[in-house]
């Protein structure tokens, strides 16, 4: 049977799905969520049917095309395609095999994520996959091959270097911009540094959204390796390249029930440093109340299976524990976050002293792990060199930013209001969600200007009166919004 | 913000979508797969969002509607709708506790029951939910409390009857049409018999579809009580009355991977029982290599579940195992079906002796356990003697239905052909996978004269060239497509 295309213009969000009339369904017996062929003159892909129960949207001999079969199929609206039955893929089999506590082999999972990139699973599959490696469910053997999948069944770098070194940080931590002064540092050191970094998710700001305010993240693989042979490092956003297209997806699925199954957090951080062929990586895990890893007992499980998983791909992992109770750096929100990375590469007192503290710590043992036996020394001599500014001024400019760009130039959100003490004390818990929510609802990430900027941190003494952070908010409204939950009292605890 | 509906003309499927503007989104702060509240006048729901990310389906200030929130929120194409974000429902917890390996209480139950219902979780929340009770997590209390859960929230009949009697089969045999047998027989007896049944999902018929080729099945629940009151029985489609709306939900996650959750199987028969009223149910479960229950272990395993959950719920539960090897009955598809059963009730000649053995067995049973001692010979007495099909025609008659239809004028489809052994021997296999299977592509269930006519069945001797079967397709196409599966020789197995 032939249809003619009508563009939906709709996301389906991970999978291909297209419309059916009724009868045109019924005529070639396909049902909801059935799987079908569509051709195009030698392209086919397979995609989910829906079906639609009337006439108004689609009419019969039209086919309703969602944004993914369109784009994958190469078609537009008008276009002819043909249509078939499709068998469903393997891995459906594979999923309900693992759901039902099988042990999958290093084929089937591969199968999984190969169906998962091809949008050949539906939202329900995919679900059912992620539930079945819930909490703990797969074996260290699955988890390895779910990394290999990952790995090979995305783009990768195919850098010359022989030594490549990475960083990776599990999260929780406002403010926390490591990543945007120890890649400086260690490029600035010869070392190869491509890194790739996230966008947030809920967070205030990520790492990406950060490096956005100074210059464009959005890069496609071949730049990245091309910045990088020039530059020796860059700072990106992962989710730009294709680098693990199937975890981009499960985190879709993971991300409404914030789901983490251990195999596949491990999975997929390490397949993102393997796919840049990252021979040593240093990962940061941030023990605190309201990260996601509270207790140095599952710290040092994890720390144990990132190296054993890592080993088994060739890298060389590091693991440092650090305190992730408070807030790291002043700003929170990416244009402040920003600001306070280029103070403390340009040496400006304003600089934050946690982070560059936290920072030098890290670049240092990367540096001493990697040929540079003075380590945390040569890190500090970077920096205050202003070798490390300068190669973050190289990334900038090879990434298309402005690297002459000052941080005075680089203002907040024009709502602004002052928190103040409301005693005086000893400033003993900042609670990092509500600080987050803060900055959230000024308007933080998508405002890039938006955020908040602390003038105190856990355990200063404070005087009733004095400004604990400034808010600024995008708009009115939202600095509204902010006030009434400051109101609440929740963010800072002062004893006294 | 106010923002105009578009009506998208899209089913979602178990959830209310609706589509908004990127710009509209950001400006609110929705992202993809949250939840917003959607108010018109005094009328609110809550539904699902996504969001489009160009302007050619969706307009800044517009807003799809795909089908279920427009009929939930009663509104249509042009009205204003007010819009704000939504808290998670609490279920969404209760679901990510299961999940984990946690033990959910009545409320919380209840809570994801009623979320279920009322269309606020979103597919992959729901297929979670589904995989935290898959294959056995659903502990006994859970299997009681989901039960509860769903006859709560779901509609009831509410009949006068203090003793109203029920079966139920677990399926996986074709033709197998005893209902339509035994309820006649039970309410010629002057027994209570309200039976809901299901369509066909991946079966040539269901008893709901066959049914229809006499009646109408879909019957509002006030509708319902009135015919039993009257007549003692009906055979009506479950789903046409929402009895147990949050099972019907749950199926449709189930049925892309054929999920069958233990707790979630005994839920759902349980609750459709316990919605009726029912007092005492008869369970036939068919064992054999192609049904669901595969041993006459598992069968015995599950009939101790139904009688401890059916008993915890105030029902009296009987269970018979029966063989499920082969097919019941000579005709499969829905006219061919419900030909059978006139032949059975008017006692022509020409009704299977298979399914007649069968349904007297159960009614039989039936009948001794609630009153009529003589069972077996009661309800030959009862069928002999014109009553159960003057009851049948009565049931037909209040259901809509034309009660002097003969047999005869249920016409099978017309491209036929004749399906002849290749040699001499004994039958010694039919494959009910293989059977159903021909059914399905000559037609059935929705082409309801489709569907094939067996004239042989297992142990029968047949000779070289004798017609083993007749089918009947619903187009020459259909014809063409059978005829190479049949080919393929994997229906018949002859020995000799």
């Amino acid at each position: 049977m032939k249809l003619k295309i009508k563009d939906m213009d709709v996301e389906a969000g991970t999978t291909r799905v297209v419309l059916l009339h009724h009868k045109d369904a019924k005529l070639i017996d396909i049902r909801p969520m059935d799987r079908v062929i569509l051709k195009k003159g030698k392209r086919q892909i397979i995609s989910i049917a829906d079906i639609a129960e009337s006439s108004r949207t689609i009419k019969q001999g039209e086919i309703g095309f969602f944004d993914e079969p369109l784009r994958d199929l190469g078609a537009k609206e008008g276009d002819k395609v043909g249509i078939l039955l499709a068998k469903k893929p393997d891995a459906v089999r594979h999923i309900k095999k693992k759901l039902g506590g099988g042990r999958l082999n290093a084929k089937e999972m591969n199968e999984i994520v190969k169906s998962t990139v091809n949008n050949e699973l539906s939202q329900i599959e995919l679900a059912f996959f992620v539930s079945s490696c819930y909490p703990n469910r797969l074996s260290l053997d699955e988890t390895i091959s779910l990394t290999r999948s990952i790995v090979s069944n995305g783009e990768s770098l195919n850098l010359k270097n022989k030594r490549i070194v990475d960083k990776h940080c599990t999260g929780g931590v406002p403010g926390n911009r490591t990543t945007m002064v120890i890649v400086p540092i260690l490029a600035a050191a010869g070392l190869c540094v491509p890194k790739t970094s996230s966008r947030s998710i809920t967070s205030p700001a990520g790492t990406a959204d950060t490096m956005e305010v100074l210059a464009p993240v959005t890069v496609p693989a071949a730049k990245i390796k091309k910045i990088v042979e020039k530059t020796g490092g860059c700072i990106v956003w992962g989710g730009g390249v294709n680098l693990a297209a199937a975890d981009d997806k499960l985190i879709k699925i993971r991300h409404p029930l914030s789901l983490d199954p251990e195999g596949m957090l491990l999975a997929s951080i390490l397949a993102k440093k393997h796919s840049v062929g990252a021979t040593y990586v240093l990962i940061d895990i941030p023990v605190g109340k309201e990260t996601k890893i509270k207790s140095l007992r599952h710290a040092q499980h994890l720390k144990r299976k990132f190296k054993i998983v890592g080993g088994k791909l060739g890298m060389e992992i590091h693991v440092i524990f650090t305190n992730g109770n408070g807030p790291i750096g002043n700003g929170i929100g990416p244009t402040l976050e920003a600001r306070d990375v280029l103070y403390l590469l340009r040496r400006d007192p304003r600089a934050p002293i946690d982070l560059e503290r936290k920072c030098l710590r890290m670049a240092g043992k990367m540096l001493r792990e990697n040929g540079f036996p003075e380590g945390i020394s040569h890190a500090r001599k970077l920096l205050d060199s202003g070798k490390a500014y300068e190669k973050m001024k190289e990334i900038i400019k090879e990434q298309g930013g402005n690297p002459n760009i000052s941080p005075d130039e680089l203002r907040p959100a024009q709502h602004s209001f002052h928190v103040r003490a409301e005693k005086s004390g000893r400033l003993v818990n900042i609670d990092n969600f509500a600080l987050s929510r803060v900055a959230s609802i000024a308007g933080a990430p998508d405002d890039k200007a938006a955020g908040l900027y602390l003038f105190k941190h856990e355990k200063d003494p404070v005087w009733k009166g004095e400004v604990l952070f400034t808010v600024y908010a995008g708009s009115a409204e939202k600095q509204k919004f902010v006030k009434e939950m400051v109101a609440r009292g929740t963010v800072f605890k002062i004893n006294g």
